[in-house]
């Protein structure tokens, strides 16, 4: 038996071009005969464990190319972190029990900085089992938190809806100011790293364009400085529009949204950062607020995909397929920025161990002196991951997006507990 | 003198196609040899009773035309009341001198509701006055509450957008459920009228597919009833997403939003009716949640516009100069449905006093009997409404709107304290 299958898994948080990096892997190895088929594991490790695959063979290849343009996790993914190490070694030893049962030759795991730990994990389990199989990280996370390479596939496309929606809802707001709304809010994800704030900073080309104020994860909140700055805007522009960072913490290190959560007495709030601040701006100026979270929409907009985010998404996979083949055992493919202007990248390789656990945070010379705006170097490192627009099919007025078959491959092995 | 200049005011909360119709009534003004001038009244009727107009005459044909694909209020909007009887008086008195003073012979007024009730006093007030002007409402508004009129410019993209993100934040929680978010929550406006609410429906074609709940604000919140669907939605599907209005009342007619702001010590809760909807499914479930509050960036998106929606918005801005030039005082242009599949309109002519002050509920028979969905006569009404893309122009990855200069024409009147 020469040829071997490719597993592949979706993991954490799902995007919306990862499906994308799933179409990459499955074309390639489409085309290369020493490859039977791909398996997608239905919601990730968990499925390995649970010996649920979805054979990729009963997806056409239209179907296949169709996912190129559909959102969230086609296979399903998960948030699963192997729970001690006994408990780890029955979980270990039962994946290299379906990979021999599969004929699996190629793990290939797509995912952030928690999943490259866990790929490199089974990279270093299968070699100390003597087990034919070699496991690639594929990057993906719109936190865009990883390091070594220049993005992470579904960073562009966030980054994108949320300067797109922050420029909108701006001139809205500047149309209201007048007599009504004067202060408007958009909470962003990035609970560490402050990638997705920063990208809010493009809506506007300086300071006094919006978003007036950016909250930024790596910055402590200072009320004082973060209310005058809101009355200056609103004094000279008639209002000011701020993102927030759902992670931003005050001076203690405590989340503001944490610590906004609990009142005198214990009661627990409702509502994330957004509606702190809103609460501060409302008690200390008294201008009228209204505030939006995006949550999940900021991760699924593939109605409005960048164009590089949805390139490099599919070159990472097209690259997972080729590093397989060539016997790169834990490695990983990576963006490599050759050019800002015009952009221009490659696809270099990484070792796994050097991606794993490593946050990138957004660096102090990307955030202007104040602490509330993005510096031209961090404009010059973001503007290419938005560029040109990669519009999905629209059929009934709303994106034609495809549901794959979830039909799993026979089992062959008793179940596992997990 | 006989040509007369229009008076073009934006009134109330704006939309993303308010600026197509502007763009309909300057470009159908400038094609026509017995209008002046469009002056556009900075915010309103407040820029009216300031003599703060902003001469159109400056601008561009290009520039004119990019109004059609940029969203907000170009001239700015309001929110603003007559107070008194006897301030009223006054305020009436100086539209009349503003009138005059710029020569003033059609008072276009672009807004909702409350709009057109104050477009029919001001026509009531110069008839009143022997003054020759011709008084004409634009119909506008998201929450597509009008009478008469088979829809309202601005409400067909928020429909395109709050479906496509319902569509979209779906696949991303189905994906991630088996292990991590079960149920999602996306609050939208419409404080009386439950249309937002109902176009969140679209999303899916049957209660099996998300949304699987609706929370209209004319079916009273029934607690047990929700919590039952969203766990049956759950065990059935792996997940739940629900769509709930800003406006949901409780079975003694309070907001839940309101409900939910205070404990039982007095503290002001934070966030809005997604918060409570979340927190009752934490108490009673256990489901890990995640919610969305789109905001203003479902009245603001534009670059999701509908192209039906965009059209029509255009055509009612150039019927209103049309009706203007006919004489036609007091009216409305509005739109009338000929055929559902395929959509046919045409624009119809309304009178003022029938529009205003009155709202148009979701009909009983677009909900179905559960309460919890949208039946097909609803789907039948809302598809067309949302069909077609009007995608913007884009330039460095973000849309490419326009802001018009806001230089004001010379005052030729003392000023006026409002």
């Amino acid at each position: 038996m020469s040829k071997k299958n490719v597993l592949y898994c979706q993991s954490g948080g799902v995007t919306a071009v990862i499906n994308a990096t799933a179409c990459g892997v499955i074309e390639a190895a489409r085309q290369n005969e020493k490859i039977g088929t791909v398996f997608g594991a239905k919601n990730g490790i968990i499925g390995v464990l649970r010996e649920q695959l979805i054979d990729t063979q009963q997806h056409s290849d239209t179907d296949i190319a169709a996912l190129r343009h559909t959102p969230g996790g086609a296979f399903g993914s998960c948030r699963f972190k192997l729970k001690d190490l006994e408990k780890q070694k029955a979980e270990y030893n039962r994946l290299i029990e379906v990979f021999k049962a599969h004929n699996i030759g190629y793990f290939l795991y797509n995912g952030g900085g928690d999943s490259s730990d866990t790929a490199f994990k089974v990279s270093q389990m299968a070699k100390a089992h003597g087990l034919d199989v070699i496991c690639i990280g594929v990057p993906k996370t719109i936190d865009n938190d990883l390091p070594i390479t220049d993005t992470c596939p579904g960073f562009g496309t966030t980054a994108k809806y949320i300067a797109t929606s922050m420029m909108e809802a701006s001139l809205d707001v500047e149309s209201m100011a007048e007599s009504s709304t004067k202060v408007f809010i958009m909470e962003v994800m990035g609970r560490h790293a402050g990638w997705i704030a920063a990208a809010g900073g493009l809506a506007g080309a300086n300071p006094n364009e919006p978003p007036q104020i950016i909250l930024f994860p790596e910055i402590p909140f200072d009320q004082d400085a973060f209310l005058s700055r809101v009355k200056w805007s609103v004094e000279s522009h008639g209002y000011c529009s701020v993102v927030v960072s759902e992670g931003v913490r005050n001076a203690e290190g405590q989340f503001l949204a944490d610590a906004g959560t609990k009142d005198a007495f214990g009661h627990a709030q409702l509502g994330g950062v957004a509606a702190v601040i809103a609460q501060i701006v409302r008690d200390a100026l008294g201008y009228k607020y209204h505030y939006a979270i995006s949550d999940y929409l900021q991760r699924s907009a593939r109605h409005l995909a960048s164009q590089t985010d949805l390139e490099q998404a599919y070159a990472v996979g097209k690259k997972a397929v080729e590093l397989a083949l060539a016997g790169k055992n834990s490695t990983m493919p990576v963006i490599k920025r050759l050019n800002d202007l015009p952009y221009q990248w490659e696809i270099a390789t990484a070792e796994l161990k050097d991606m794993a656990n490593v946050e990138k945070m957004l660096p102090r010379e990307y955030i202007t002196d104040d602490g509330f705006g993005i510096t031209e170097a961090c404009r010059r490192y973001l503007q290419p991951l938005i560029e040109g627009e990669a519009f999905p099919p629209f059929k009934n007025g709303l994106p034609h997006y495809i549901r794959l078959s979830q039909r799993l491959t026979e089992k062959k092995l008793p179940p596992f507990d997990i």
